[in-house]
């Protein structure tokens, strides 16, 4: 164990304004605190909303901003009271890095939905200090947001399940569509949507990704191993499976009409919303009525849902469809994944890269 | 028993076209077959829904129509296979008189979601004859569909029970919101509103009458014992409950924006819709997803959730707050319940009101 006394420096990419553009960025991490896991980051997933944020889409932006929330690392220090870690462990970090502990959703172990909970970045942390992500040489992480990545899990893999992964298990699991035999469908298939199919395939489920067009049916039935493949603009199809399927995950984010995938869903159905879109969405209200449909949304998940997560994964040998890249290719990266063209999720060595420390 | 080979005639009060005024109409009843009970109507109440289906609001309607799903009658003649029922009971008949019996819905005793249900009136029996309803001096209606009044109950106070009682209590247990403590809200106060009210209180629940204006805060709170009475637009007390809701039922049958809604509901609350509205409702996708929210609806409910509402609502000694009136009044009772002109339901005295059989 080093010296906890010790503010360290540690150089990220950051964003310095709404044009998004990263670049090398030396800052000091806090102390390690006796509740605090030293990290050293050995590589980051890249998430949609990381683009929203460095671009100020959500107005709520701060530069610099290191990006990164799908962070797997390797303890280097841990503090006095932290006992469920020890140095050399391979570590996960998610989206959030704090919350209150004292509201209803802290106390019932779905911290997630704190009004109070700390973005891993773009956030001011306890100390006042802006919070830094996985895109940087280290992270100090409070053990509470911390999770262990199961022995004989790849950092690379492990990576896009901290947010896309849960994203996707958390839903299915509180929503009671966990057991096998259910019928799915996944709309979208990027980073979360990939995960979807690959979950739920894991969970039993007969899969239908559901896309605006036809370009990526070889993929989700002979790579993803999807059961079917819809194309929503298809009225004949969509007609032949209204009524259909247990659940919807949504993944798109940006506006789409709801009716149509709220009209594939049987009695009790659940269009399950995981995209955060600015613009209003619409539906009429006898579609939902008639059907007893439910419109509701999943924000990634809890800690304990990461770690049940993570060993579902480990037991189901799920792996993730990932494109790992160097940190200077990262700007390249982000322009790709705004158009999509990523199979399914980029993953930055961080490690790799040789940044200073 | 009387002979199950008569064709019998009743008169009924009819709208004729989309104007949706109501005059005398006379017709033929189908014979009372093996599964069939013939009932005199005592009184049937007047439903929002009944205004749609009148004026062709919903460009389903024919004509000529006898509108009213909120039956309450005594049983004068029984099919072979009725056991259920016996000459002289006190029966109630809802929105609906028949369904496949084979989907998936129908065996799972919530019949009222069966895409071939056949509405009580403005749509066709299995005969090939037009549906009508309550408004009318007799109904030849299956037993499935029709259910005992409890002893002591009147039949002016079941009759809103059939339609607007069921349409809350349904949502309420069918979404676990049925034990004592919680807090729920009540947006709209008409003849579902009160109902709402009345059945929420019954079940133990802390209830807060959302309406858009002051107007009905008396009677809300003196005359319904709510708990609480909340104005939309104000925006000090609308904040001071965010968060504050485990469910709103939302009975407002018009557009309205459901944002400041959702705001009230904690983690996990319910937003359930029951009011059939043509213009798409609107939401912003991070409200649901943060807080786990639910946009769903819920429409009337089954026969078996009809007979243990009656139940519950004699246990509870549960009253409706009703006007009653006669048959030639209820082209004004359409018109004062357009207008929100009354306190909260009519019923008509259909019995009362000397229609020739």
């Amino acid at each position: 164990m080093g010296s906890l006394e010790v503010e360290r420096e540690t150089t990220g990419w950051a964003a310095r304004d709404p044009s998004g553009v990263l670049s090398p960025y030396t800052y000091t991490l806090r102390n390690t605190g006796p509740e605090d896991v030293f990290i050293k980051v050995i590589c980051c997933g890249i998430c949609h909303t990381d683009i929203h944020q460095i671009k100020n889409d959500l107005g709520m932006s701060n530069y610099p901003m290191v990006p990164g929330h799908e962070v797997v690392g390797e303890v280097v220090e841990v503090g006095s009271n932290v006992g469920k870690f020890t140095v050399g462990d391979t570590v996960g970090v998610g989206c959030i890095v704090g919350c209150c502990g004292n509201c209803r959703p802290c106390k019932s172990d779905v911290e997630q939905y704190c009004n109070k909970k700390i973005w891993s970045y773009n956030d001011v942390y306890t100390d006042g200090k802006p919070t830094q992500g996985g895109f940087a040489g280290s992270m100090v992480v409070d053990q509470k947001f911390v999770v262990k990545i199961p022995e004989g899990m790849s950092p690379e893999q492990a990576a896009p399940l901290l947010c896309a992964g849960v994203t996707v298990y958390s839903p299915l699991k509180h929503f009671g569509l966990s057991e096998s035999g259910l019928r799915g469908g996944i709309l979208g298939l990027g980073g979360v949507g990939h995960m979807g199919v690959k979950i739920a395939k894991s969970m039993g489920h007969h899969v239908t990704v559901i896309s605006s067009s036809d370009k990526k049916r070889v993929e989700a039935l002979d790579h993803l191993s999807a059961d079917d493949y819809l194309v929503s603009s298809d009225a004949t199809r969509m007609q032949e499976l209204a009524d259909s399927l247990d659940y919807i995950i949504d993944t798109v984010p940006v506006f789409h009409p709801l009716e149509p995938y709220l009209s594939l869903l049987k009695l009790d159905g659940k269009l399950i919303l995981t995209g955060v879109i600015n613009t209003p969405l619409q539906f009429l209200s006898p579609v939902v009525m008639l059907g007893r449909k439910t419109i509701t949304g999943s924000f990634i998940g809890s800690m304990k849902e990461t770690e049940d997560m993570l060993e579902f994964c480990k037991e189901k040998d799920l792996t993730s469809m990932i494109e790992v890249v160097n940190m200077d290719y990262i700007n390249t990266a982000f322009e790709r994944l705004e158009k999509n063209d990523v199979r399914y999720r980029f993953v930055v060595d961080v490690a790799g890269s040789k940044l200073p420390q």
